[in-house]
């Protein structure tokens, strides 16, 4: 618990001073005022996290973290749940649509085993902190002990503090872990309040009639565990997910070193829940990258109070999202840091 | 008039059979079925443009277009004239956002001088063709002469023809000119057939009582010109701007050629109407880069049954949506072309 309490110190109150002088150097450069829009109040965004006027994104991470869930034996995914280690073996190949979107936006990925439910090879683009194979069926009892939610998040702050040694500006979550849309929507119910039906989907692609049977299974989860919604770590160790653990971690971690946090779609916004519950400061330092097909994921971007960069009807997670929403954020510096002011390029203001 | 008749008898439907593989490919990549959601269309549409089932993009160019406008003299913008020769020389010098943002997503940039009011000194990066010093006063006769109007749509086929030699496989059009939002609101109520207070925004920063004005403006140049909707040659010669000719040009060049044409804002979606009116089949080599916050564009989408990539409360002109959509365009292509399908990857579908 000792460096989850050190993070959850850490975490300070965005730079107002670089957000008035960010704000104040948009109106000088040679545009309309305002007329660069959201990417505008992105650019003062990344310079109130980054504590920089003129903020620079360089480097650029997306960490993402597999794990599988007991929950899946109940029969809430259209997919089996050996899956779940083929795709991390699909990550390590190159293949998946992460690697093929970090790529085009110049980002390096960090893939995580934080819970498969069977042994993957060593491999070095692959980091392996099981906690355990597997969750338990959290609609028999909890998904896992308050000890190991603790250990997934600090595995979360330990990773990303890595990669901060290592150059990091910007860092994307991801996901991936056949059945996680369940332990999301029992955490976005959980903590939101709102009923299981209205934050539950279709995840990989049920049918009407498979997912009435999720809903009456994450009601049941619920009803098994009564999670406490003001205590996020009750939440997420009796309804959670290890990667959801991890990726509550990463959002922590990198806010506490005021690193902007790019969140991808429904999974990484449970994670987002989880940390926001731990700490509410964290909520100013997240960028949400898209808008899911998942319905649940816009109970969560109301209750954060985030407004999407991007809905482009996507719903696959990994971080897909969130590679796509880093490359506008750094455009948005890149205004910033690159455009003329008027001054400079003699040219005329309005009227 | 040969050119454009030419380049008009060119212009084909899109390839149902590359449409068709690039929509089995993408069921056999390793996601769930539709996953990521509007990027599949978006390769899908890309591959019937193209006629490659699996359409590489490498080569980008946006080409933006400058002119000055008459009406401008009416009192209908924010800004004085001289901004927009003032702002070509920003281009040059690399300090506008259109520079900034086509760096960001690895495109050159074309500028071109359609005709801008003032002399503007030879440059290496700037193509002059001017047209005329500015358009004519349209609130009191028409903006130019039909044979301007051709002579304009000519040269835009020309340069992109240009382009596509250097080798081209997507392109964006981008606008400046002081008071060029007055010909396209001018040119969507005609062509629409809507309400002038309907279509007409602030440009760049009009106030209440100027923003009336322009309505104004606007009423009067369609009742001193009453531009035929179903002559879209009659439209842009009368209401229209040298660079919306261009830009109409540079669409229907592209589209003649097989080139997806991203378009920006209002601008080149006033000159994207023109290109349909001309050639109803364009409309399928358009991809729509977002919405932007001038409410003609709406009107614009609507007609043309496009659906904006993005969303960002942008109103800059210049191709800066087209930029960020032709970086989406790309990761599309990507997807369809890097990812790893089921079999290859060894990953088991759903059940």
């Amino acid at each position: 618990m000792k460096a989850l309490e050190k993070v959850l110190r850490k975490i300070e109150p965005l730079d107002e001073r670089a957000i008035a002088a960010a704000r104040a150097r948009q109106d000088t450069l040679t545009k309309p005022l305002g007329s660069l829009g959201r990417l505008e109040e992105l650019s003062v965004k990344l310079s109130g996290i980054k504590g920089e006027p003129i903020p620079k994104i360089h480097h650029k991470a997306i960490v993402t973290m597999a794990a599988d869930h007991g929950v899946a034996l109940e029969g809430v995914s259209a997919y089996p749940r050996e899956v779940t280690a083929q795709m991390v073996l699909n990550f390590l190949r190159g293949g998946a649509a992460i690697n093929v979107l970090a790529r085009h936006i110049g980002a390096r990925v960090i893939f995580v085993d934080m819970g498969v439910a069977s042994e993957i090879e060593p491999h070095p683009a692959l980091i392996s902190r099981k906690i355990a194979y597997g969750t338990g069926d959290m609609a028999k009892g909890p998904a896992m002990s308050r000890e190991q939610a603790i250990e997934a998040i600090e595995v979360g702050i330990e990773i990303v503090e890595q990669e901060i040694k290592k150059g990091l500006d910007i860092v994307g979550t991801g996901d991936m872990g056949i059945g996680n849309t369940t332990p999301s929507s029992a955490i976005t119910a959980a903590i939101t309040g709102e009923p299981v039906a209205r934050v539950t989907g279709r995840g990989t692609g049920l049918d009407d009639k498979q997912l009435a049977h999720k809903v009456e299974v994450i009601e049941k989860v619920l009803k098994v565990n009564r999670p406490r919604a003001d205590d996020a770590l009750d939440v997420l160790s009796k309804v959670g997910g290890f990667e959801i653990g991890g990726l509550c971690g990463v959002i922590l971690g990198a806010a506490a070193h005021h690193i902007p946090v790019v969140i991808d779609g429904f999974i990484s916004g449970a994670a987002a829940l989880i940390a926001v519950g731990l700490s509410p400061r964290v909520k100013d330092y997240l960028i949400a990258s898209h808008c899911s097909v998942e319905i649940g994921h816009k109970a969560i971007l109301k209750y954060l109070d985030l407004k999407p960069i991007l809905d482009l009807e996507m719903r696959l997670g990994e971080g897909t999202g969130a590679a796509l929403g880093i490359s506008i954020a750094e455009a948005a510096a890149k205004i910033l840091s690159e455009m003329a002011t008027f001054a400079e390029a003699g040219v005329s203001q309005s009227d």
